[in-house]
């Protein structure tokens, strides 16, 4: 049975809070386990949880903001636009980007794909 | 060789355009031999030329306006957001959409899996 579209959108709202503000673990919690992770897409894919773990551990260290921007919900399968926003000193780096994720029954992330290029990250002044 | 990213945007440019104001030729000019479509997302793929003109088709005659919010390119992959508005005498039904799609190296269309449910139509009067 599919989650429920509340659950997949709880889901999708705490990993974006999670990357941008939480702890590895904080995001390693909502994959299921035997997840794949594909960041950006056509990139190998990540397999593991000791590959997943070190994927999002570059980012953990990371002074970051970030929210939903779109969020579109089809059974058990959810594309969503994101922005993250990165403080470096006195210059933000901002991004903006679309995932696609599917879902297991209790709405755990089973695959993450990550559709981005470096076209899609700008560099701004702070507080911009 | 993957598409160039200008490749890309316009043959995701044009897709909007004739799927909005365009006829089923146009879309169908904008797929590689061989292309999938699945919309929305979890329903059966459509995998020959036939189904995917039948589907098209269900579109054609409707008043549309429409356009590409944001796309994301990464490689032969994209995933754009857009807005398609149905004008129905004093109603519009406005939708907005997240599609995946993947290109040859012509930038034609191999496949298409579209984001949306119900959720994501909203009627409106007509002008709003």
């Amino acid at each position: 049975m599919a989650p429920s579209r509340e659950a997949v959108r709880a889901t999708v709202e705490n990993y974006v809070k999670a990357i941008a503000t939480g702890t590895v673990d904080d995001v390693l919690a909502l994959y299921a386990e035997g997840a794949t992770v594909e960041d950006p897409v056509g990139t190998p894919v990540r397999t593991t949880e000791a590959e997943i773990r070190e994927f999002y551990g570059m980012v953990e260290p990371l002074t970051q903001t970030g929210g939903v921007v779109t969020l579109k919900i089809a059974q058990n399968n959810a594309a969503f636009l994101f922005r993250l926003v990165t403080h470096l000193g006195d210059q933000d780096l901002v991004m903006e980007v679309i995932d696609v994720m599917t879902f297991d029954d209790d709405a755990k992330i089973t695959s993450m794909r990550a559709f981005w290029s470096e076209e899609d990250m700008q560099s701004t002044p702070a507080g911009e």
